[in-house]
This record gives C-alpha cells, structure tokens and sequence, in this order.
C-alpha cells in the first residue's frame, strides 16, 4: 500500500500556489499518494484575533512573502501576477466549495490548478463565480452543475467540518502537509514531508 | 572580492541553532563570506505587541516549532535537548553582548556555536554568566575580561544600534541572512540565501 499525504490547503494562501503546481509531480516521483484537502484559514485566524491575513496584521512579514513568493516562482518557472495591492486574500469560500465538489468528481485537482493558475498567475479575483466556472470547465467538470452543488447544504457542511478538522489538528497556516499525524507546513516543507511518507512506506 | 551575506540571529532563537552551527561549511563550500551579527528579537516583537516569542504568543505555531526542531536536528545530526519546558525563550542579552565582544577579539564565531550547543544540545540557561563564561573559555576567549567588556557602555550601546539596525531592514524574525538588500528569513532558506550570493559573486 502506497504511504498517504494530506495536503491541506487554502486556495487564498500565495503559499499554496507553489505546492499546488508541483506536488502531483513530487509525489509520483516519490511514490506517495497525495489526498488534497481544501479549508479555510480565515476561521483559524479569527480564532487568534486576526480578522485578515497574518501577511496583512504584520506588514514587516507580508512585504517578505511576496519578495520570498517572486523569487520561489521565478525559480520554479510559474508566472506570479497576483494584481494590484488590496486584494489580498481572496475571498475564497465559494472557490473552496466548488474544490470539493470537485475532488469527488474526479476534476478537482486539474481545477484547483487552474484557480490557483488564475488567481497568481493572472491576478484574477476567485471569489468571482465566472473565474470558477471557467476553471471547472478547464478542469473537465460541468461549470453550472458544479456551481450549483457547491452552495448546496451538503457541501457548505463539508467544508465546515474539513475546516473543523483542521483547526483540531492543530494546523495554523497553509499549506500544511500530514502525513500520518505528522505536521510539515509550508511550501518548503514539501519535500521533507513526501520524504517522511515514503520512508515509512509499508511500515503504516 | 567574495560576495557577503549577513547572518543575523538571537542567541535566544531556536532556528538560529542548526544555522550557527552548518552555515560556516555550507558557506566555505558556496565560496561566500558570512558576517555574523547577534541582535535581539525582542524589541522588535514588542514593537508588534508581543511581550514573548510569537511560538508562546500562538501555542498551536509553537508545538510545531518544537516537532520541527527535532526532526530538523535529527537530520543534520544535532543534539536537541531544550531543557525543561517555562524557559523558552531564554534572556540572550548578555550573551548577544559577549558575542560582539568576541567577533572583535576573533573568537566570536567559536563561542556562538559553544553557546547555541549548551543552550539547545544541553538545555543550559544562557542568561548565566557562568554558561557564557565556558563558552568564551572554549572559543578561546579570555571570560572575565570578556564579560567585563561586555557590559560597558559601548558594547551596550554596540547591541542596541546593531537591533536598530535590524529593525529598519525590516527584520521580523531569525535566523535572517541578508545579501545586499535582499532578505532570506528562516533557516530553511539558508541554502537560497548562500546561492544568491554565490550567483552575484562579482556583480557587485
């Protein structure tokens, strides 16, 4: 049986961007599978009395990422437009819900690429259900049926509870890589974590 | 001429660790001078509000801090013994001020290895001036004259400009390296860091 990440994630977080593009390739190389695992922050946050982003709350921090995420895409190759200042985060619920929605129809991770792609690649706004549904589309899925489910009470509870789960892990940012109760955040952590899945392949 | 990268750390950082102790082979091998320079990080935190280090302020940040220590330390084969919980972040004051006396006497790089190693391979309290003494007298300092030095003014004054300093680069956390204007924070971009420099050797 091949060893398990989960790669929690938050499609507002520029952080995620990176992991999100290149984990599917990591992953096959390191030979682990990869559950993928949107949530909210926003709730997280708000429980430590920060009503935005830490990057916002502590601007010394937030002028660092985005120098730190120019230079991690430049090394990686991917565009990284995140448009004008103010914007950020992102409303990303409904993106969040449509990702699930998603994730069981078999288009989730091709469309939570092209969100991801848009949002920092493009600087486009992904609480616009247009940007969505064009990433669905792009993904495979049918936009409108997908948009539709999303805002259904199933879904909307899904989401709830992924992001309940979360915060009883313990995670604090994203993304967040668990490999069997382990924690490894960040983007720089990527590799240490499929590391840590693959040695204890087998062994789980 | 060798391209210079400033590392800035607190003795009281825990990150800071593994940095002092791999960067002067790391660097050695990517052909780039390090500057060390001591400062304290709790200023800046309370300039943010903080009257501790952020990992007591956010307990959840700090339990994965002390989780990714340990894995950090077992991969590059240090000893990680912390001490007993309550005594983090240890008052590094004194410490900081013996370092600077010591990166002007020659010894200074010695003993900030000597002092991270009591603090966090043996859980010594680096507020102790008896700890500090045996890390000069290892580095090959003279300890009473050095912890003399080290509380006259100019040393006293030497430590507050060297925090100033930190601050207005926009420092907000340690282990920072810094290559000519350019901000690399955490010791997982210590790596990143010594390559930029590496790949500017000679444009500068």
């Amino acid at each position: 049986m091949r060893p398990g990440l989960d790669f929690w994630f938050d499609f507002a977080s520029t952080y995620s961007y990176p992991a999100a593009m290149t984990i599917a390739g990591r992953a096959e190389a390191a030979g682990v599978a990869v559950r993928w695992r949107p949530f909210l922050l926003g709730p997280i946050f708000r429980a430590q009395g920060w009503e935005t982003s830490p990057f916002n709350v502590f601007p010394a921090k937030g002028r660092y990422m985005w120098r730190d995420m120019e230079r991690i895409c430049d090394g990686l190759g991917l565009p990284f437009r995140p448009g004008p200042g103010g914007g950020f985060p992102r409303h990303s619920v409904l993106a969040a819900r449509v990702g699930l929605v998603g994730l069981r129809e078999g288009w989730g991770e091709d469309y939570a690429r092209a969100v991801f792609a848009a949002e920092f690649g493009e600087g486009r706004d992904i609480a616009d259900p247009e940007v969505l549904a064009a990433s669905v589309a792009v993904a495979g899925g049918n936009p409108e049926a997908a948009l539709a489910r999303a805002t259904q009470p199933e879904i909307k509870a899904r989401l709830r509870a992924e992001t309940e789960e979360a915060a009883t892990l313990g995670l604090f940012g994203a993304p967040t890589f668990m490999v069997s109760g382990e924690m490894f955040w960040g983007f720089d952590r990527l590799d240490a974590a499929l590391a840590w899945a693959a040695d204890r392949q087998g062994s789980a």
